[in-house]
Parts: C-alpha cells; structure tokens; sequence
C-alpha cells in the first residue's frame, strides 16, 4: 500500500485506528475454546465487526509462534482474510544482518503479503535497508517504545563526532541526543516517508511533540493506548499531521472487550468508540 | 543444556564449533533442488556429517520463515533432528514488550525445543527477562555484531548518571562506554552464566579482549568466521577461557563448501579443519 493510498483510507473512515491481534488461545472465549480452528474464528469475526472503524491491522507475530505450525499457518489465513482496503502490519521485530534481513523480507513481504514489518534497529543499516527496497512495502523501525525497557537502552545519552565542512574547513563537533534520537535520524537517512515508519509509544507523550519536530513527515505505529496506559487525546494532540501521520493501536482493549458470545460486538464498541475520538482530532486538522 | 554439560561435551570433543543452518533452497546442491523434503535432506545430510566436529547448531530462523508454512515446519523437524548431546540455538533476533517476549520464549523453548534463542535488546529489561526464566534454556543477547551496521549504534559513545554511596554521600558520577558495553552490563545484571550469552562477532577482534575483560565468565557466540572474514586464531587468543567460554558459528563456509553431490562430506571436512585448530587452542587452556 502507497503513503497516499493510506492518507486517502485515514480521511475517508476518518479513523487512524490499528487493531492489535494479538490473540492468546487462552484468553478467547469460553465458547470458543477448544474448536479445532478457534483462533481464526475468533480473528475473523474481530475482522469483521472492526473494520468499519480501522485502516490497519497488526499482528503480533510471537502469539501465532508460540503455536507452532498451527499458528503459523493461522496467521497465513489471518492476513489473507484482512480487507485489501487495509493495512497490514506484521509485528515481528526482526532484524539481522543483510542477508538474513533480506529473508525476513521475502517471508513478509513474498511468502506472506503484509504491508509492513516492525523492525530493530540496534544492528544498524545493513539490517533494516532489506525491508525498504520493496515497492510499497514498509519497514516500521523500533524508536521510542512503550514498554518499561525503554529506559535501559533507548534513554540512553549518546554523542558522536560528525565531520562538518564549513567554509572549506572540516571540524568534528558532537552530536548529541537519546539513542533513539540517533536512531529516528538514521532511519530518515535510510528510508523516505513513502516507506518507513517509526514505533513511538503512546506511555511516551511527553517525548511526542519533540519526536514530532524532528521527523515531521513520517507516520508513526503508536501502541500502547489502552492495557498499557497512553492517552489518544495526548498523543493525537502532540502529533498529528496534515496528512494524520499516526496509525494507533489498540490490541488487548479491544480484542478482549468482553470474555462472552458477544466479544465481537464488544470489540466493535470498543473501535467505534476510538475511532469517535480520532474522528474529531481529524476533523481538527483536515484539509480543505 | 546446563552451562555444565555443554563444557563438558567441549572438553570431551575438543571442538566449540556452532555449524550455522541458514540453509537458503536456491543455494543447495543442483542434485538435491526440486526435490520435495529437498531443505530437510540437506539439513540431515549435514548434521550427519558434521556431528563429531561441532558442539552447538544454530538455525537461522529467517531462511525458514522465507518459505513459508513448510519452512517453519523444516526447522521443526531439523530441530527435532539434532543429537541431543548438541546444545541447539535458534538464531531469531527476538524481543518485545514483556507479555509478548513471553510468547517468543514459548515459541522457541515449548513449542520448538531449542536451548536457547538470540535476543535483540534494543527494547531492554522486559523484552530480555523472559527467555531468562526457563531452567535450563538460555538467552544469547546481541553485545557486538559482525555486521558493518554494527557502527551506526552499538559502537555510539553512550553515558548515564549512576547513584553511588560513598562513605553515607550519594553522588551522581556518569558512567561512559560504547551502547554495546551498556548493553553486557545490563546483561550481566540481568541474567547469570547459566542463562546467558552474549554475541560478540568475529569481525571485532580488536575488541575482544576488553570484552572478555569486563565478561569474564560468559559464554560468547561468535559468529562471522569464514564468509564475513573473521580469524578464528585472533578470537580464541583474546577470548578463551578456562570454561572455553565460546562457541564459534560457521555457517556459509561449511555447509555449501561443495556444490556437488560431496557436499556433505565437504561439509565434514571444514567442520574437521576449525575443530583440529580449535583442539590446539583448546589444549593450551585445558585443565588438569
């Protein structure tokens, strides 16, 4: 899917909405456990009560792998059974180096047709450039993240000498910043607005309106709103774009809005009402 | 495996060779492509014949996800294939939120019975801690990579402001060294010499001695010999310990060292020439 194909989905639906599915065979319900096909029914029937209210789905490689084969193939179908009219998002977090990106590329981009992949950065270009030489594809780069880690190393203060040439003389100041600072500059370096993105999650408002400043033209994967705590209104406010730049997802507040028969009409209340809520941030910011 | 068994399994073969199956369809012998189980022959073939050279095997999980639903299932069976008397690595990149580390770790360490899985630690903690909580099995974090990306952020100049007590005064002395150092102290901290590893490329043997310094007792995977031109003299003169400490990956120079129907045994005898160096290294250090 083009950038312009995605901006054109946004502001028609007028929702930037992500579904999460990351569906855990023991969180499904009750009535759904245990039938020989139970994950897909229950992916299937999300699919379709959501997708009125969305422009993406994510799936979160890591529950369909710890199935085994089963799973595997269960992701198959799921994306396979996703509308064309969205986005789809593997969350897979790979990255290794170039020729082994280059097959994680072919397995989500060729064996499997996602629109994207979510990638780590910390091996650098060899590792993320394979996921960016694919027309129309994707690769969503891991730079500020939502969870408590984030502190550990993405926090961390870097610096590095950069050679600059002003009137014919070479000097080496030193850049200065978080790491994921260095890494959302390198992954402009790397890759246009047309083909990546970033992950900044929504527990990071406060950081938002400066990521903002330093990488305005790219779309951001913000996870994060609902189980774990970000605010839509914060985020919404701090980073949206002419063009929206913001797909935000929402896995287990949604897909697990209720343990009984009616969990697909629950998670379609749980979309419709986020999808209000972005609906008047769009209507904020919409072109004429 | 225990960190126990896997030494002694090194001492009693006088090898710590990791034979690397990033085994690529397109890259097999003419004699074998086509046919229908033609990546898992390959496989067999190889174990087969490199078994009595080497300690550790190591998939490459990409050239399977590559193809698909059967590549997933080819590694389930590789995996399951290999003598239990070899320690077993999926080489994976993994690593996410807390919840859904969890799942990699079921993936790799139920659904599949790996040893132990490579882990990226851009995300930190929670990404990390649960491949650690699994007896027995282990966690192999990225430290410093072969790859030439591994200078665009494992090599920044990094720093922290660290709370030390001295003498009942709390000061705020900053703490410097390279992402990568940051990332083995955490590592150090986060797990034990049981659990974890590090991976430390043969590329960076300038490197290796400091690491070996400040990691005194873990087990590093080294890979990057052969096709990607590390010396497998310069890393074990830096980097040996009396527990061994290493396990050198050679994938590409070992497995399509022959294109021809010898491959195997082609294969064998590469396996045969790193392992007789590496028993020279080996009885330097060995104990009485």
């Amino acid at each position: 899917m083009t950038r312009q194909q995605l901006i054109d989905q946004i502001f028609a639906k007028g929702t930037y909405l992500c579904v999460g599915l990351d569906t855990d065979p023991d969180k499904i319900p009750d009535h759904l456990k245990g039938q020989p096909d139970a994950v897909f029914e229950f992916n299937k029937a999300i699919i379709d009560a959501t997708k009125d209210y969305c422009v993406a789905y994510k799936i979160n490689t890591a529950f369909y792998e710890a199935q085994g084969l089963k799973g595997w193939e269960v992701m198959d179908r799921t994306v396979r059974y996703i509308p064309a009219t969205h986005f789809t998002i593997a969350d897979a977090k790979r990255g290794d180096i170039g020729n082994t990106s280059t097959q994680y590329a072919k397995a989500f981009f060729e064996a499997l047709p996602f629109d994207a992949i979510t990638v780590a950065p910390y091996m650098g270009a060899d590792s993320v450039r394979p996921f960016l030489e694919y027309e129309d594809k994707w690769a969503i780069m891991l730079g500020l993240t939502s969870n408590p880690g984030a502190r550990d190393f993405e926090l961390l203060d870097c610096s590095r000498r950069q050679d600059v040439l002003v009137d014919g003389v070479h000097t080496q100041p030193r850049a200065e910043g978080k790491l994921f600072e260095f890494v959302l500059q390198k992954g402009v370096e790397w890759g246009s607005s047309g083909n990546l993105m970033f992950v900044v999650g929504a527990t990071q408002a406060a950081a938002f309106a400066q990521i903002r400043a330093s990488t305005p033209d790219h779309f951001y994967l913000v996870p994060g709103v609902g189980a774990q705590g970000g605010s839509l209104k914060d985020i919404s406010e701090a980073a949206l774009t002419a063009d929206c730049g913001l797909l935000v997802n929402a896995s287990r507040a949604i897909i697990y809005a209720s343990e009984g028969e009616d969990f697909a009409q629950e998670a379609a209340a749980i979309a419709q009402q986020y999808a209000f809520e972005m609906k008047g941030y769009l209507d904020g910011i919409r072109r004429i």
